[in-house]
């Protein structure tokens, strides 16, 4: 941790078995992602917590029905992953494009063997979850001349980075005109399975998606048979509803798939940028300053305006 | 070939083999770029020829001193793989920095290993070649926040899509500022071989070139060796001196190379879209009008104003 909060506090560090005896009297806890399965187990010994900084985007795993209950204030980790899961959905778009994987196959066997490819411009990607990691794909797209809506809470016309954005229950029917799908909703009751049959069945069979948000929120099963069937053509998935992805599934040899290991944020220094935004609002803690990046916890995420941090 | 020139003149087709026969008499020579080291040795045949249009940007093969010496008017079809080109780029410079290749290795392995990537926001790009094509990668390269400026026949700070751009005798120089080198030069006798053992010795050693221009403009043996050295960080070669790439060459298995079979340009539709330039060529030339896109024989490539077609 950083020596600014040494030097202000007395700082313990825990792991998830030592988390219920660590977390009694303490004012804040600073939870990485994967540990943020640990708390609601520790919860019933918090018995002087403020306040939560988890160091992710993604609250799903920590937001227990006692958390909501309470009045501890729960932030999270906004803007850190924006711009490089920004790229990595670029990426993903471009070597599905380019049939980049296609070649390091062809590679490995040492044939040259030409093939045309496809343009990116002029293509239209629906981005699903229009927080600000949503917005800074959508910005990105942009850029590569890629045609970007996106599907949020509630539509509009108006958006500075999405243009038009159609609501949830009008998913259908956005997903049927886009050629790429990225998901990076949060993970939300209202989220959990929403890509199902019925949606792949909805998108054009050459149509691709990127998760990037979160695994429960497509239907896995749903998805494998829509890949076999060819209800769509492929899918670029950083995260899945179980992680690591067993051994066994049929996922990680479906063709035109790609399976990355949930890093499409962890670009490298990601974590000194994590604690710089923990000491930065434990600097306003301090300071007894309103914090920033407060969750929602009847929504599951910090409401976004489009600004960004 | 399309209507309207079947219409307006007689049109004959041609193999290689066929060409002696076929040219005599001919006033216009449409070949594809595959088929231009066939027309020299047709040369002493072509009695009656004007205009050569190649459905290729590098005019290379077809520069015999023959034709540099004669009447007979190049163009080439400048403009049809800029975009598809520097979508390539960009998709290659991606899937280095979030390691894709490697991931999709481990994917066949059914293995899932979390590693931090690299962001490509911020990092700096050395465009070698400022035409048409360069100056498109340049544009894409910069909406995706990559510091670029160029290398080129002229210094100048005022370039609208470079900023800045090198001289060629200055290019070691500006080597060692570049995370990413993308030669797109047209194929003369100034750029053959000038990427070589000394200029991979001023490159960074984590910087990677991607080669979308000519495999001429490398030397490929110094490139095995700067690469078995660390000398660079990995190359992406969509062009090689021998093209196909040998079976037995070093270069297919060497870690951190990409090699595809020079496609990066032939996005569904080139066809049709080479024979379209061609045949607004053809449109001015029945009536007599300035063709487009005329190669400046001397230097082996259309001379631009940085404009788009």
């Amino acid at each position: 941790m950083a020596p600014v909060v040494e030097r202000a506090r007395e700082v313990r560090y825990a792991t998830a078995a030592e988390l219920p005896e660590a977390i009694v009297g303490a004012d804040v806890l600073f939870a990485y992602d994967f540990f943020s399965s640990a708390i609601p187990d520790a919860w019933p010994a918090a018995d002087a917590l403020e306040w939560i900084h988890v160091a992710s985007t993604g609250v799903d795993a920590i937001l227990s029905p006692e958390l909501r209950a309470s009045d501890v204030v729960l932030t999270n980790s906004r803007g850190v992953f924006d711009e490089a899961i920004a790229e990595y959905v670029l990426g993903q778009v471009l070597s599905f494009a380019k049939d980049l994987p296609r070649s390091w196959e062809l590679q490995q066997a040492r044939r040259w063997v030409h093939r045309e490819s496809e343009r990116v411009a002029g293509t239209s990607a629906l981005v699903i979850g229009t927080g600000q990691i949503g917005r800074a794909i959508a910005r990105l797209l942009r850029a590569a001349g890629i045609r970007v809506s996106g599907s949020g809470r509630r539509a509009r016309t108006d958006d500075p980075d999405f243009g038009t954005v159609t609501a949830q229950e009008d998913l259908h029917e956005a997903l049927a005109g886009a050629d790429w799908v990225v998901c990076i909703a949060p993970l939300t009751e209202a989220t959990r399975g929403m890509l199902d049959g019925a949606a792949f069945r909805a998108m054009a069979d050459h149509a691709r998606l990127i998760n990037v948000g979160r695994g429960e929120s497509v239907v896995t099963d749903d998805l494998v048979t829509a890949l076999r069937e060819g209800a769509i053509a492929g899918a670029a998935l950083d995260v899945l509803d179980t992680e690591p992805l067993p051994d066994d599934h049929p996922l990680w040899d479906l063709p035109d798939v790609r399976i990355t290991p949930h890093n499409s944020g962890d670009f490298v220094g990601w974590r000194d940028a994590l604690v710089r935004v923990f000491t930065d609002n434990f600097a306003r803690w301090v300071d007894e300053e309103p914090l920033r990046d407060v969750v929602d916890t009847s929504l599951g995420y910090v409401p976004t305006d489009g600004s960004a941090r």
